[in-house]
């Protein structure tokens, strides 16, 4: 396989994106790929903010992976900063390439130069392979997650 | 008890926020209420985000509550913002007033007007009490939480 390059998303790379959020048995029910309006107007919001970081992972110029990556300062723990994994996805023809892993590695060594003090994401219960690739790269189990629909 | 007001968090604040965080079985291990200043800092820095709520609870002129709402952009469900909720706390002489369903309602509340789709938090797999509170408020425990310490 090809060099792998990780680096932000630009509008360019938002229909691969989508299709990968969609490409998937949660995302399937709740993504729109023949409109991407609202995604193009989300990119802006998030290209716009110091504390965003949404990056896509390209090999041989195609879009094989996304993640994005959210730094929240606060007053616990000393006035540390944490950062929030959301949205990894990678594209099915590179499953099991250890891209998943490269995506995770760049979140957290961007996560120590940002000062971060912790990184944390949740997996909904039925991603059991998900949960096992998390614990073998470290992370803990520790915490509930709940979510509430508006 | 009189009247409760929610209301942005000011440097005033902020020992008062600190003590809270101090006084908690896992929060005592991991906060300096001796010095402020990282506190302050990181203070200054979520005044600065205009994604950052920090909130304190007045009873009677004292700081009763707190709790952090961070409002999160992003691609994934058609461009949803979501909103995640970090950093409850009631004052120990508040306990059972109800003060901790005001502060998530208020954090609902403000989720909506933000548009966000959804609200999320995470509570330590220990905090069983604060897990049925969550459930009780509508919340969903469908996921779970995963953290890295760095």
């Amino acid at each position: 396989m090809g060099d792998l390059e990780i680096r932000p998303a630009t509008a360019e790379d938002v229909p691969a994106i989508v299709g990968m959020l969609a490409d998937d048995p949660l995302g399937a029910q709740r993504e729109s790929p023949d409109d991407l309006t609202p995604y193009l107007i989300a990119l802006d919001r998030l290209t716009a903010d110091p504390n965003q970081h949404l990056i896509v992972a390209i090999r041989e110029a195609r879009v094989v992976g996304t993640l994005q990556l959210t730094i929240v300062p606060g007053l616990s723990r000393r006035g540390a900063a944490r950062a929030i994994i959301e949205g990894v996805r990678v594209h099915t023809t590179e499953r099991g390439s250890g891209l998943g892993t490269r995506l995770i590695e760049w979140a957290v060594e961007t996560s120590r130069r940002e000062n971060c003090q912790l990184v944390q994401l949740t997996s909904d219960v039925t991603r059991t392979d998900a949960h096992r690739f998390y614990e073998r790269l470290g992370f803990t189990p520790s915490h509930v997650g709940f979510k509430l629909q508006l």
